[in-house]
């Protein structure tokens, strides 16, 4: 009975509504979060150092609608189109949100009919994926894309790419990180030099990508037990599967393929970057897709692309971490000076005194009281960061100046009102 | 026969992915549009201009998912619910793309249980409306708002909306415009004191509101034939409504409300500001919403708030057609230096050079060829608008220096290596 009277409960809960006392359930979507202003503080000290970046090195900037045609996503993605969100039927065209920056880049080369382009896109994207957000991973996330499109000598564009992956990750000064790059024709050669038949290659390379779950001495019993290779030529793998250091480690692969973030995943990764800064899991991913922008193509001609695509979901995890344990304050507003006044009856004084200071390009502020108290308006200063306070009383207007007062010091001058934006100018310009 | 032929062949082609020649429509939705660089760059200017008034006003930031859960939107938006974009039912929650920013922020607010801030937020919202995008009318759009929460003294954050507007429109040197503030309470006043009875004041003001299509004449007959009023109290609403100029015009208010770009159309205008650019149409609204977080709040808490909202759309037509007419060249890059070199081999010292300017802070390029022609490396600088090349040739990498060309003039001067960044940083700085 209890059972049946909690399902009848649960039932008018969700009934609810029409009763006017609806259970309105307060929250964003799963997977999605709100940015605060702190948030958002650090969020554009990121995106600050990615752009400035992406800038140095020439790209242009380009946007694109959040959705696309359903059909401009079909076919890209693989097993994963599953995680793609659809729009519902309104009539009208079918429209999917945008699963990663990539797509929608070809789409716009080959409507536009670019053959040569360097671009970077800041933008949300969303993949109807198990969040799991206190690792920095959500349904709506950010990606960072920079990428080169055009016919170009071999290599120079990639070299470009990881060139910036490490520039970025350098200038966020999140500790050390490991660029890794693979390419497939690598890895093809050591197997053809250890003997492995041009046949088997698939299957093999799938067995040395177990090495990141499985000790090498099992992947070797299942490439000669269940896979059939020879014992000599498994162990001419296991020599450099075992190698580290410079420029001659060989590590899993196809776990960098899926730590991309966009990229079709029926390309293949010719190159393929990944930062790892301890402990936190990729940061970043790229590669070319040479194909892509030929799938979009009427006639099918094909523009040669390599990009790399920075994740600041997990960044910015690090560094909110960081921001929360230094105790560092972080300002949320620019502001400059509060226009405050210590008597009553100076509403009309202290606005035009503040819209003096906007017009002359001073970040300002004033206390929406008609008569607020001075100790409250200095509180408000200690508050939010603002260094200046623009004292407005009787006797100064009377005398032609506004008392400036520095918020730390509690020093307080009195300054000539034709002075005093060159003077708040001077005071807060470091 | 020739017509179900043609029917037939429609259905092949509609069909024709399976036969490997899909006639795939390479197009962005209905409605929606990609950025190309140019536009990118005209748009920043825009959105510098916008936030840099936000921010001297001393403005927060936050930022809010673009779905939010469907029952979230449900019954802020009156008839307009139909226009919003729903996404499809795959398992989970209900969503749909949010339709302004005020409805997010006041959910924001609630949840959070925020009762004071000023925050601004730019961000895309989605209307599916018929668009009409020569003027400026998109399904995928930017607002720029600007709102104010708060319990505070009456008008004072009203005011400041108010100004917000003037000085962006202003700021971006739009020409004329037009600010329009009305309160539903001052025409209220204005009936009273014309003699219109209380039970009449809603039809009334509907008539009123037709002054934008009507005349006076047929208005004023409107009003005494269909709507009973008296003949006396008729003539002395015209005499209101057909002043002009200082604090004393009356004009059509609905349609004010109707131009309003978001908040809760239940809500009623207290103020509304709409900026009318020569034949552009209105470019702003906003007004206060005091009512809508509470609709949130669990317990109905009320927290009052007023707000602007810039819609660039229009605002970045006029913009674009005025660099078309004008033939300004627009830079898509801030690159100062290209990096090249007159003879062959010396791509490793170009790719060494390019990095020691990067690394040094300079927005430097290079050409993705091997051995470029010189030609063609000046030549992309006179395209994209590079005013600088640092020419790497094999002399001068004996003797230490870097041949540093002004693309404009043609000069050319050798400069110490160790000197360079110093002195691209002199050249540009500007």
């Amino acid at each position: 009975i209890a059972k049946e009277v909690a399902k009848l409960l649960e039932m008018k809960a969700q009934l609810g509504g029409d009763e006017g006392k609806h259970k309105f359930v307060l929250k964003t979507p799963k997977g999605t979060r709100d940015y605060s202003p702190k948030q958002m503080a650090i969020r554009e000290r990121v995106f600050d150092a990615i752009i400035t970046c992406f800038k140095r090195h020439g790209a242009e900037v380009i946007d694109t609608p959040v959705f696309e045609l359903k059909e401009t996503l079909t076919g890209k993605y693989g097993e994963d189109s599953k995680l793609i969100y659809d729009l519902k039927d309104q009539g009208g065209e079918l429209l999917s949100l945008r699963y990663d920056l990539t797509v929608p880049f070809a789409r716009y080369l080959a409507m536009n009919k670019i053959t040569n382009i360097k671009r970077y896109h800041i933008a949300k994207v969303y993949r109807r994926d198990n969040p799991a957000m206190t690792r920095g991973r959500y349904r709506e996330f950010y990606q960072c894309d920079f990428d080169i499109a055009g016919q170009f000598d071999p290599m120079i564009p990639d070299a470009e790419c990881l060139k910036i992956v490490h520039e970025i990750l350098s200038d966020l000064q999140l500790g050390d990180f490991l660029i890794k790059v693979n390419d497939r024709r690598i890895l093809d050669g050591m197997f053809a030099v250890c003997g492995v038949p041009d046949s088997k290659f698939r299957t093999i390379c799938s067995s040395v990508d177990k090495l990141d779950k499985m000790p090498w001495e099992e992947v070797r019993s299942e490439m000669v037990g269940e896979k059939g290779l020879s014992p000599e030529a498994a162990d001419r793998i296991g020599d450099y599967v075992q190698l580290h250091g410079e420029h001659c480690g060989v590590e899993p692969l196809a776990s960098f393929c899926q730590a991309r973030q966009g990229g079709p995943a029926a390309e293949g990764c010719k190159n393929d970057h990944v930062g790892e800064p301890v402990s936190v899991g990729s940061v970043a991913g790229g590669g070319r897709y040479d194909g892509l922008v030929g799938m979009f193509d009427p006639k099918g001609r094909k523009v040669p692309c390599v990009g790399v695509s920075i994740g600041i979901e997990r960044i910015f995890s690090i560094l909110e971490q960081r921001v929360e344990a230094s105790e560092e304050k972080i300002r949320t507003t620019e502001t400059q000076v509060l226009v405050a006044s210590a008597q009553k009856k100076l509403l009309e004084e202290r606005l035009k005194l503040v819209a003096e200071l906007w017009d002359a390009g001073i970040k300002a502020e004033v206390l929406y009281k008609k008569n607020p108290k001075l100790l409250n308006q200095l509180q408000y200063c200690e508050e939010t960061g603002i260094p200046l306070v623009a004292i407005v009383g009787e006797q100064e207007l009377k005398d032609g100046v506004i008392k400036l007062r520095v918020v730390a010091t509690r020093e307080e001058v009195n300054i000539r009102r034709e002075s005093l934006v060159e003077e708040i100018r001077m005071r807060t310009s470091r």
